[in-house]
């Protein structure tokens, strides 16, 4: 049901919250009429920023005599698609429909498309040349004398990509003059992964169940699914891997395989393609082979066969996801062959019907006792060179596993001969699950910024992400999607804002996290300067209070056991000494930090000499990895000239001071937001003080023992003992692996 | 994101789905102004039977002089959510928020309250005594000489349960004319059971995840979860037991206890207690105990201390909810005590605070090996007596397990001495999950209205279940609830009919489903009867339709193993009998059904007399029942004339085309739903026809393997194989036990 807004600011809220009572009570004992409004639905967030609400009235005003025509063909899907949209986004923001022409007639004429697709783009004789498959161009030009803007590509997916910006521009509030954009993705494959399991499970998600009603399909298409594609779209994300790399062989089925083409059909006028993760012992699962041997013939001949079998109904799909020999997962060393006989052997019967494998990196060893930062780096990169010209190499961003914040992964830059695609983690299961206020622009950005130095100064991670630096054909960013069934997609409202940035960066890396973090909330919640600067500062400060109230100095993986929520700094024992926290955290009497300097695991080597040099020196490494890469003393000094010990609690209070901060912004900016969705937020981060604050309280309670020095001057000592966290259990977690 | 209707006809559904491209196609070549409308949310569920939409014009200018002005008082919370439902409903159905006064000023007033709450009510002296504490009356009066409108009771719940029959009026369109209504609950608990895990799995749902957000309450109170407690008080439902009964100890431990507490505190003010299933053997489990026996002083003590814990968090607690000894289970058995033992230590610490058990009866042994259909009655009967008075022993409608049509259960009528609660699934478990149309109000109805002959003819089970047969006190209805996240509740649009349906039932066990039926389509599509004729038609028809394609002629359990998806009346072996398909239809050569009869396993006995001789006779017992009682040969004629086989076959035929038939009045209907609801429930037809095909086909040609008989004449044979059928593997079917 509607909460309906009687009136701005007199919102009726559950009863239970109190809101209405205290409404209520200011009117009893007198006589009003209330406003005649008409019923309006709750902000849900299920608009995401594709919300087209009006525009402000002078912008309004401008647009519509910029914008009084579309001319707009729609003899295809994806045009279709592109004219539905402008219909809906113009509708909505300019308050009418806009006039449909077939040419240009009238001042203000809008023109989106091919020169194939529409002869009045034709006529304009723009070059395009350098636009490819994907890009558009955007520009006011004049048509027969008349102002008129020009949204022009090579593809109808093109031109949908540009129809998406010119929309976003006027929902931003940007003025639609003298414009001359020109707009190339540089990644190939921006791909999202849905760790989604058939059951509707999601790992690591934290936003309801999968989005793919699996049952159902292909029967019944939820038009969420519509939704899903317009937004990916929105933002260019042109692919989408359905299922958990975790992957269940029953997903490649005749029954599934018919889902998946149903799902393939509502995703490409948008131009997505659909990929699935494929489990490497599907030959001996479903196929009734006794081996899944990559040079076995008749694995051979069972893949080719379901390349086959799979093209046949969806023509257009992407190709294989695949996660080998890790974390239990079956692959080609289960057989004696190598990742690149694994891969290669997919890659063939993809590469006829142009799909590609991406073959993850994400690896370590059963038996190897090596630093687990070592080992992707120590496996694949003696296989450079090896791989078939349609496989890519997939890479989290870090070499560990999604923490807070990771050095790059030492892979960028040492595959020359491969291209390697980025995998960014959008779901945030270190990152205080949907609950935290933790916007991830800042540290992609990080990352893609970081230098690898692999060929000189300048060989920036991005740069070996898009291919520049190589000169590779492919190249590919993956996310691991933070979308689920929960109403507003990604389980809170700010982490829709993880899922726009990644679209973002995936279409051009060197955007950056601050511009993105205004134009999402200038589409998401509001225009007004007195509202976006602020938020802007909240969403641009957030990634490092959380790494400051969980993990700060370069510690990583100190979170519970298994379902990863909240701290356990304490974990130890288990199956492997890598799955627990004090392997990372390696905390004695003396001190704390992860030596992996030449002296210690010599992790640091797998970078490029220069990087080497400044990760090896605890004078010159950055202080956010200090304790990534050094074991230092607990009363070693640190650039703040505080102690080690004493800087960890003042970054542990620090983070904690930040999250109450935000909390307290968000609070004064009611005015500028909906009822419902500032009510939300406002709750999480009442949830994310109270749980940075159990971080902070737990951590030290723990790291104190082995320091065994006092708290600094004015820190309040944890509140509760150290017993009492430890003691917490969480056994129903959501997202944990199944 | 929102599909707006762009004009009536005319909707933009998903691209892939055809529409789009037709409607664009259509506009292609000439220019064309689109009406301008208001950005509409598409009708998505969400809002159930309260949309509230503007009532038509003749009623609704009528209605705005009935209730020009609205005096309810605003002093506690429940007064508070009526006066908010009041606001929102009036907005809706008449297009202006309505005048509020603190005392009738003018023509049209609305009073709303109790004596106690409102001096105007207080002054009318209306007769309330046999109101009760839930009872309300509704009643056309003049006040000061001017026309008024009285929704008067004795407490303020009652007031907000007459203010929603009065809203329930105006949007079914009745007149307000001379009202004259006195409304009592004929049942004291009316409960919503819903078999939710703590981590959000729903046991046989259907329709998303849990929607309790247990891992972030308390500190998010999601604002569905008022909408669920308006939804329950319009349909007078005034209890929610929110875990399953396949329980979990945690939901007792202190933090889950603070997770209770909150939704107890949103559901207050709706006039609902909470209560939770109890884990028998919880003092093991989590209080540290060696045992769980209901006679061991210890085991008491922690209950008593447990039950005060609950008491202080949640002072309107309204008890526990067990299944105990029952499919693995822990329970007094497994202590050598009897369920009497183990409830009435249970209401022994409840009572004080006022709170009940509701124990349940649906047990069978894991030793017995007699017909499953007694074993509850074996078992329960000899305790009739001996339960504390605040103990209600909870039974199924029927003896086997909520089959999709199953004589009353043999237990009603036959403990005198002991209150027996009503459980009906509204969950379709049995009956086509969400995505099947069966309206389970004829089910209820045919349930409630059989007459047990315990105390002479007419001793229906609705007196059994009311407590007025044998006067008791306490009385009760549950309902598995079929509600989950899924946007509209229940899976499926029609479904809500069912969590409807049961709350008006369980209020008032004589309403009938026709009525109800009406009344809903009235409020939840369209008050057209071009419309509402027609879909009650539809409605009404459903249930036997599931019937005839999956059970007909009083077969039952042959759905498929585990999940319960499908037809498998081939499913044999496995851990024990009476959970095979082939234990309960017992076919063989010469015939089919269970013999039950006095020569059989003598269920029958277990009715009183008079019901127990129709039940045995093979020509008495009415036909829907003919194969649950006897075991008849193949050639053996029935009523109809036709042999039994040929009977099963045309009925398992039947059920086919009236789900055609239903499907085809329902496309005819397109002009009188919105488009998103409409094009679902088309789909969901479409899916339903071709499961019920399926349900044929494979019954069909497994029964025929006994049989050995031709089909009919005119019959088609079954489109695939036996093996085919028997093959198929639905692993991920949702709704299984975990």
């Amino acid at each position: 049901m509607v909460h309906t807004t009687v009136n701005a600011g007199q919102h009726p809220a559950p009863a239970s919250q109190g809101r209405p009572g205290r409404w209520l009570r200011r009117l009893a004992g007198v006589v009003l009429t209330l406003a005649v409004l008409p019923l309006a639905h709750a902000e849900d967030g299920y608009e995401l920023w594709l919300r087209y609400r009006p525009a402000a009235d002078a912008a309004a005003q401008a647009y519509r005599a910029q914008v009084a025509q579309v001319v707009a063909p729609a003899a295809s899907d994806t045009q279709r698609a592109t004219r539905d949209e402008l219909s809906r986004g113009l509708r909505g923001l300019l308050g009418r429909a806009p006039m449909l022409a077939d040419a240009p007639t009238a001042a203000g004429a809008l023109l989106v498309g091919t020169p194939a697709s529409l002869p009045s783009i034709d006529r304009l004789g723009l070059d395009l040349d350098d636009l490819g498959e994907e890009g558009y161009l955007i520009r006011s030009v004049r048509v027969d004398g008349r102002a008129a803007t020009v949204v022009a590509a090579n593809s109808d997916t093109g031109a949908l990509y540009g129809a998406f910006h010119l929309l976003r521009l006027m929902q931003s509030g940007q003025p639609l003059e003298a414009l001359d954009l020109r707009e190339v993705p540089k990644v190939g494959l921006r791909v999202l992964n849905h760790w989604d399991d058939l059951n509707r499970h999601v790992e690591r998600g934290y936003s309801g169940q999968s989005i793919w009603d699996w049952h159902r399909l292909p029967g019944w298409l939820d038009p969420r699914y519509t939704d899903y594609a317009r937004a990916n779209a929105s933002i260019g994300i042109n692919g989408t891997v359905l299922n958990n790399v975790n992957a269940n062989a029953q997903i490649l089925t005749a029954p599934y395989l018919d889902k998946v083409a149903a799902l393939a059909g509502v995703m490409r006028p948008y131009g997505i393609r659909v990929y699935v993760s494929a489990r490497f012992s599907a030959p001996m699962e479903i196929g009734g082979l006794d081996t899944a041997d990559p040079l076995d013939p008749a694995v051979r001949r069972w893949w080719q066969a379901k390349a086959d079998e799979i093209y046949a109904k969806v023509p257009d799909f992407g190709g294989f996801l695949v996660k080998a020999n890790s974390e239990g997962q079956p692959g080609p060393q289960d057989f004696g062959r190598s990742h690149a006989d694994g891969a290669n052997m997919l890659a063939e019967v993809l590469a006829p019907h142009g799909g590609v494998v991406m073959w993850r990196a994400f690896v370590y060893s059963d038996e190897e006792p090596d630093d687990r930062h070592k080992q992707a780096y120590t496996e694949f990169v003696p296989h450079d060179g090896e791989f078939r010209d349609n496989v890519l190499v997939q890479v989290k961003n870090g070499a560990i596993d999604f923490q807070p914040r990771e050095p790059f992964h030492p892979l960028f830059g040492a595959m020359p001969k491969t291209p390697l695609m980025m995998e960014f983690q959008i779901t945030k299961e270190y990152l205080g699950f949907a609950t935290h206020l933790v916007y991830l622009g800042p540290m992609y950005e990080e990352v893609l910024r970081a230098d690898t130095h692999a060929k000189g100064p300048g060989s920036t991670v991005a740069k070996v992400v898009d291919g520049s630096l190589e000169g590779h054909a492919l190249s590919g960013i993956a996310g691991v999607a933070n979308i689920g069934s929960d109403r507003n997609w990604s389980g809170s409202h700010f982490d829709q804002a993880n899922w726009y940035v990644f679209g973002r960066m995936a279409w051009d890396p060197s955007v950056d996290a601050r511009t993105v973090a205004q134009e999402w909330t200038r589409m998401t919640f509001s225009t007004d300067p007195a509202f976006v600067e602020p938020v802007v500062e909240m969403m641009m400060a957030s990634h490092q209070a959380a790494v400051d109230y969980m993990t700060p100095l370069g510690l990583h993986h100190l979170m519970g056991r298994g379902h990863h929520y909240g701290p356990a700094p304490w974990v130890e024992g288990g199956p492997r000494a890598d799955w627990t926290s004090v392997y990372f955290h390696r905390a004695t009497k003396e001190g704390i930090g992860f030596d992996r300097t030449t002296s210690g695991s010599d992790a640091v080597s797998q970078y490029a000499p220069p990087v080497a040099e400044v990760f090896n020196d605890p004078a010159r490494v950055p202080e956010e990895f200090l304790l990534w890469f050094h074991h230092r003393p607990w009363t070693s000094r640190v650039a703040s000239g505080r102690t080690l010990w004493d800087e960890l609690v003042h970054r542990y209070s620090r983070g904690v001071g930040e999250v109450a901060r935000m909390r307290e912004t968000w609070t004064g900016l009611d005015r500028y937001v909906d009822p419902e969705r500032h009510h939300q937020v406002e709750r999480f981060l009442a949830i994310q003080q109270q749980e940075a604050q159990w971080w902070r309280d737990a951590s030290i309670a723990y790291f104190q023992t082995f320091s065994g020095l006092p708290l600094p001057e004015g820190e309040a000592p944890p509140a509760q003992s150290l017993e009492y966290y430890k003691s917490l259990e969480f056994p129903y977690a959501p997202g944990d692996t199944q």
